[in-house]
């Protein structure tokens, strides 16, 4: 599982705009003349939408555990067969979320940050192993998040039905795991125009390449 | 998680009587009124058995890694929401397979008992560890497992559609897991009339049962 690439994600809440944000960073790494995967969690290979799937549109309610422990199975046959496989052929991975929102979601939205979810998350996180060398965390105060979801409309998943507390107690989470971890996550302020944000995320790209002299 | 209770596992290859046995053993428990609860895996609880749709009729195969960690996952909301409770209870639970059917198949007939798969399997059942105090290993040769599922028909799953080699390293997966643990695992010759493998097994029950003193 040697990693010649480079592996960053993007990460925060509903409607801070990531998954565009992740479309524009693609786009403009190609530009460049960077070989570029694009790809987003849960999901991203034909098993793991399947999971996503039923984690996010199923009928029943998981126990906390399993719900962790499902995530992370999707997240394993992502790295399996898409990330570690383009990380090995030196690509660039753009994926819209990882580990750090499971840590955010499943650890303190559903868990409500208590000892024993966020134990067995880092047990089960040892298990599926592969960090980003990059973290790009766009933040949005829920207020304008709101405005943005309620503009967009369509299906809402198990996740973004929840209540306002529960919102709340993610953006918490993301906020935590930020200041927990400054040299691979990189604060992103998100309630600029989309062009800010792109010009400001590519910034942030550039600086880890030269570090890694890639 | 306090058990008081007696958790009871059925193992063995297909077409050794699992199901049929789970069955009369429950039925005979009862019968001397005990409380039991009779389930199976993959599955048992609404959510387990969604996913076990997913691992044994889903159009898309999962790394092995992700496959584990969806019997885990299933394991997990079975165990939450449906075993643990009835230990709690008092109740004697006999469940048709558990973690020792994810040894024989997921590491020794798809993981082919590579070190690799088998320390994932050990590190992912410490995520999710509750032992039964007995298991009943039926134990029957391959060519009379075949001549009862020929006979038998019906649809065939992932598992059971793999190759011949692939269900004789089961058998050795589950061979080697009895030699391992002759406390917990109590070898049934399932090759004698239903009537006469279900008195041993409620014999094996019985003897289980003056050790614990229930």
């Amino acid at each position: 599982m040697a990693e010649k690439g480079l592996f960053i994600t993007l990460e925060g809440g509903e409607g801070a705009g990531k998954s565009t944000q992740a479309r524009l960073l693609a786009e403009a790494l190609r530009a460049e003349g960077h070989n570029v995967l694009l790809t987003r969690e849960p999901g991203g290979t034909p098993g793991a939408e399947e999971i996503r799937n039923l984690l996010l549109f199923g009928k029943v309610d998981l126990s906390w555990r399993a719900e962790i422990l499902m995530h992370m199975a999707a997240r394993s046959d992502h790295l399996d067969n898409a990330i570690l496989p383009a990380l090995s052929r030196g690509e660039i991975v753009v994926c819209d979320r990882f580990h750090d929102s499971t840590l955010a979601y499943q650890g303190h939205g559903v868990g409500q940050g208590a000892a024993e979810v966020l134990t067995f998350l880092n047990d089960a996180r040892r298990l599926v192993n592969c960090e980003p060398a990059l973290t790009l965390m766009l933040e949005l105060p829920r207020t304008q998040a709101l405005e943005r979801l309620n503009a967009r409309g369509g299906q809402t998943d198990r996740y973004e039905g929840q209540a306002e507390a529960f919102h709340e107690r993610v953006l918490a989470g993301f906020d935590a795991i930020a200041s927990a971890d400054p040299a691979r996550v990189k604060r992103i302020d998100a309630a600029r125009t989309p062009e800010v944000v792109s010009a400001a995320l590519l910034r942030a790209v550039h600086d880890r390449l030269m570090v890694q002299g890639v």
